[in-house]
């Protein structure tokens, strides 16, 4: 999945390159490249599914040359993550009506690789074994408010449990009493099925999207009758994520409690959390710094070419893109929505 | 004088494009233009002469496309004002051995332009009738620490007076001192004073000086005799300043006290002052801003374009021009010197 426009991260991500494009770790490779080759070792090359919004269809082919035009599902219009896990599903199933998914988000970062590996080969022979729903869960390391949290029943098979609840984002008591009572987890929004069980949940608990989805087969296969359905029917598909409109409803639904060094990048303070520091606590992206009397900021500057200089700045998130720059405390950054929405108010999509 | 790099104003102000070339109030003239336009109601247009330095002559064509070549003294150094100074007053002694100077500053502002001319027809006419060096002294409207001052004696002639002292700049105690008594004004760098009498003046208290341009008698005047004699001689000259060699020296110095609207744009926090601010105090050159919890910055970006986004920020200058972004207090803008110089230590020119 990789159709987000990461509007946290504004302006560093912006609408015609998102977060999931870029860089953002230096390591040469985007976060959606390094995506790619983690499920390389899991799944063959020819197996790999993009699905993303058609606004992005070069930026793909750019990114990863290697996907044939079929591996790459352009979304006519932003419906969140249902109707397109949907399409992806029928799509699939065409191919193998046996196959088994794993839909995960291209802009996460993932550090322990062989645990990953692992845990989805687990994953993988749980739901082949039955018609199962199954999420990721993240082993909590700190009292997030950031992220839902699953919490857990008893243990049906290894690490993988039951699903007793999904929670919104808690506040601080909250999330605290959840990490110490050891049975809540991180929502990852890594989901494993079969084609055909996500379908059958689909239908059950979300009609109107599989309904669309229903109606055009006989075009799945066959690409440019595929594109020309998707094309007239996907933007009538009501937007609505898989969580809400599958699992906190479906009773067959499963969560794999795993640890395999997970973060969103969701916010810079995620990022911030993350990234190598100098002495001062500082962190650079990109870009040389002179700091005087200045700690614990980031610096995230796409041109890498420029030289920032502060003085007396502490704690900031000064980010740099294009035609925006930003300098915005770390503790402040809920307000980037806000702000990208009156950037919106003000100028249009032009700086967005 | 157009030879400055403002590496106070830096990085708004480049070596490449400093200062006085840039259009800093928004009203569509550089500060160069603003000052071309003001003495042309006293001097003839082919009567200016622009001294600045070589790597600048581009801009001056474009900025001044009305100047014919030999209007443009290009020095093929660095060299202070003195040496500046004394090649244009010897240009000139050739083409009219009777004739007045005014000297000044191209990147100051003057805002009333009426007592402007008024004061320099007075100050032509005190010095056509004797041999003397008049400077002009700004009555001072605040402690300002930032100027050197200089100490008024009686009268001579309506608002000239002999000098009785030229003052480095003081603290804040002695410049309160100062303002309170009366007798001292800012020291502007405005000069008048006869060809003839700069060049005995220089004779007298700066002869390594006037030696160099001495010897040059007999190219002045025929341009390319002179560009090479100025070539070959004119870095050899030490690089004084006209007040040290001369007009602290000499006992035919005038000051004529003056009241225009002065401002010589020596620093952020004057360029702040002057200029009109919204209700949260924020002066904004050039671009677009969205300020948050955001109060007393000065936004200097070269770039209208962009957009600017800060959050709780207070005080501060951000600059922002090509590939270098600065953001320091208002209060710290003292440093931005040594900044220049860690940058050319760390990154030689490429920045400065």
């Amino acid at each position: 999945m990789c159709g987000g426009i990461g509007s946290r991260f504004w302006p560093y991500s912006r609408t015609d390159n998102p977060k999931q494009f870029i860089d953002f770790l230096g390591t040469g490779r985007s976060l959606l490249q390094m995506s790619y080759d983690r499920v390389l070792s899991i799944v063959p090359r020819e197996n790999v599914i993009v699905l993303t919004n058609g606004r992005y269809a070069e930026r793909i082919r750019e990114q990863l040359p290697e996907l044939a035009p079929d591996q790459i599902l352009l979304e006519p219009a932003r419906r969140n993550t249902a109707p397109a896990i949907a399409w992806a599903a029928w799509h699939i199933a065409e191919r193998d009506p046996e196959a088994s998914l794993m839909v995960a988000p291209s802009d996460h970062l993932i550090t322990r690789e062989r645990q990953f590996e692992e845990a989805i080969l687990a994953g993988f022979d749980f739901v082949e074994h039955g018609d199962r729903l199954l999420t990721l869960g993240i082993t909590p390391t700190r009292p997030e408010t950031g992220y839902g949290y699953i919490q857990v029943g008893p243990a049906v098979e290894g690490d993988i449990h039951k699903v007793k609840t999904f929670t919104e984002k808690p506040n601080l008591e909250l999330a605290e009493t959840f990490v110490r009572t050891g049975e809540f987890f991180w929502n990852s929004g890594i989901f494993l099925w079969r084609a055909s069980s996500i379908i059958e949940a689909l239908r059950r608990h979300a009609p109107d999207v599989s309904r669309v989805f229903e109606s055009g087969e006989g075009s799945y296969g066959t690409p440019e009758a595929e594109a020309a359905f998707i094309e007239a029917n996907f933007p009538s598909c009501m937007g609505i994520s898989i969580d809400y409109a599958v699992m906190e409803r479906a009773d067959n639904v499963f969560v794999e409690t795993v640890s395999f060094g997970w973060n969103d990048l969701g916010t810079w303070g995620s990022l911030y959390d993350i990234s190598p520091k100098n002495r001062d606590g500082n962190v650079t992206q990109g870009c040389h710094v002179l700091a005087y009397n200045s700690r614990g900021n980031i610096f995230a500057v796409r041109d890498r070419e420029r030289l920032i200089v502060t003085d007396s700045l502490h704690d900031y998130i000064i980010a740099d893109s294009g035609d925006v720059l930003l300098i915005c405390p770390r503790a402040e950054e809920q307000r980037i929505r806000q702000m990208v929405n009156d950037a919106k108010a003000g100028f249009g999509d032009r700086y967005i």
